[in-house]
């Protein structure tokens, strides 16, 4: 299989490790995606609303610091220091995640919520951890404008984690879209959504943004011309690759003052669903790099279970792998 | 301030870039915790409560992947292969989450609450995100044992992201405890918690899991004898650093065949709770490193709001800075 060997050289010696798990344990692994899903937005759900009910030992302060127009740091406004009260004996209802995070919980990940996609951030990394659309060939059709979309701060992201345009300043990435621009034709605010840099990545331009990735993001909008409902999850991956004293090696570049991480590699995971219901599934990865234009979109197939491991994600779950008339073009 | 010098050394060169950050959009960048922690679990609330009432495509199949105790994968069960139904037209309304990711979540950071902690766990890494305890005196004293406990698989982790023990072997670094052992003295359970490998990172043995960061942890439990309260969040970092070409660049080493991250530096922040209700803050950040047994602990303080930027997360900002009486040794 020569795009296979090829592949295997492009992903950096990841999927060969990968590849080698025992096939029993990965049968029954598959069974489990539903089940944890589920299991930690349950857990997220519970917590939160635990943490949401826990009475706030400072009313007014808090009161202050929950209205977004307030600009003033109550912290350094004198009289708002007030004593926290003591609580009661903590060893009366151990483990309780409210009691432990009293003074703070460090937080899920943030997830935004867009009119063309949702995108889960990557705080550690200021890039997105995955981006979620859903196309038809009415979403791609429209006379929106790009030049009418500037690059912006996503102001909803704590000031501590965005990614700014001064980041990418002189940094030699293009800020590369993971919800591509184009894909949003059909209205100017959700093409303008995409240009908030928390769908933004650090993307080598010549080769990769302007090229291969771009060749693959006009493939997917050309499946809206065959498919009734095109699904696309996308997102960066830091793969590690074996360096000369034989161990393995996550390493990637960080720009800017807010040490925006430059991905190693893209994905893109695509279910495309036709009008009798049937769904096929296709999953990509290219490198970050320049890649010679000549190597066809099929090259960069991967499986999705490679992706999942890598990404630390569950791709389109919910539905069983041979539920799909075919992964990557072939039957599972 | 020697010991500044040091730690901004020891931290690799990632303080020094990040405090050059404007004063006046540090202290702005205050006010938004709450509201981001709040945000980011209330949108997730809400996403989880869209996703688990969306009516699933496939009801007998996903009854079956609910089980826990079923072994069989659904996807190779002849008869299971169900057509999805053709959905309604997406355009009639654009944005909602539920529908665009209607084939899977790719899924939020696993939460998971024990006995003596709460673990947000990294998929991507196979560590720790961030483990949080509350300590009382209480806690920590009693006659659990050691010995009479092994470290453990998590099995509520999804196999494709659960480190093993076999991950470990031969890899030269000690499975690291965040939530140290010693700490749950009073609860053999509470103990036995502490070695699920959820709870666990790669970590230097010799100068620091059994020097340094042991002198660490055995500080923390002697801060039970002050305070009443001790609440502690410990996680991993993985600090870029500048190479020989001028650029910043974050490199770690992996190991075993899931690829467990060797973070570079731990994170350790305490809140101290006296019995008047005044609280101290503590934080410090140590190298994944044999560490000189003759620098006091003190020299490893940092300032929270580095970790903060470097790890992604919010820590104890429930309480607003000033309110509390010290923040590593001084008054805020």
């Amino acid at each position: 299989m020569k795009f296979h060997t090829k592949i295997y050289l492009l992903f950096s010696g990841y999927l060969l490790s990968v590849e080698k798990m025992s096939p029993m344990s990965a049968v029954k692994s598959r069974l489990l995606p539903a089940i944890t899903t589920v299991t930690s937005v349950g857990v997220g759900v519970l917590l939160g609303v635990q943490y949401e009910r826990k009475a706030l030992p400072f009313p007014s302060v808090l009161a202050k610091t929950s209205s977004p127009s307030d600009e003033v740091d109550t912290r350094t406004v004198p009289g708002h220091l007030v004593p926290v009260p003591p609580m009661p004996g903590p060893q009366s209802s151990p483990g309780k995640a409210g009691q432990i995070m009293r003074y703070g919980f460090p937080g899920l990940t943030d997830l935004k919520s867009r009119e063309g996609y949702v995108v889960s951030y990557d705080r550690r990394n200021r890039n997105p951890h995955w981006v979620f659309e859903h196309l038809t060939s009415a979403h791609v059709r429209g006379d929106s404008d790009r030049q009418q979309c500037d690059f912006k701060e996503d102001e909803t992201i704590h000031p501590y984690f965005r990614a700014t345009n001064w980041d990418f300043k002189r940094s030699g990435y293009d800020r590369g879209h993971l919800a591509a621009a184009a894909n949003h034709r059909h209205s100017q605010t959700a093409m303008g959504d995409t240009f908030y840099l928390s769908n933004i990545s650090p993307q080598v331009g010549e080769g990769f943004n302007r090229d291969a990735w771009n060749r693959l993001e006009m493939y997917v909008r050309g499946l809206t011309k065959q498919f009734n409902n095109v699904y696309i999850c996308t997102g960066p991956l830091y793969l590690p690759r074996k360096e000369v004293d034989g161990k393995m090696y996550v390493k990637y570049e960080v720009i800017g003052r807010n040490h925006v991480a430059v991905p190693t590699h893209f994905f893109k995971v695509i279910a495309c669903e036709t009008n009798k219901g049937e769904l096929i599934l296709e999953s990509y990865v290219m490198p970050n790099a320049k890649i010679d234009n000549n190597l066809p979109l099929k090259n960069f197939l991967v499986p999705v279970e490679s992706i999942e491991r890598a990404s630390g994600l569950l791709l389109f779950d919910r539905i069983p792998r041979n539920a799909f008339k075919a992964i990557n073009g072939r039957q599972p």
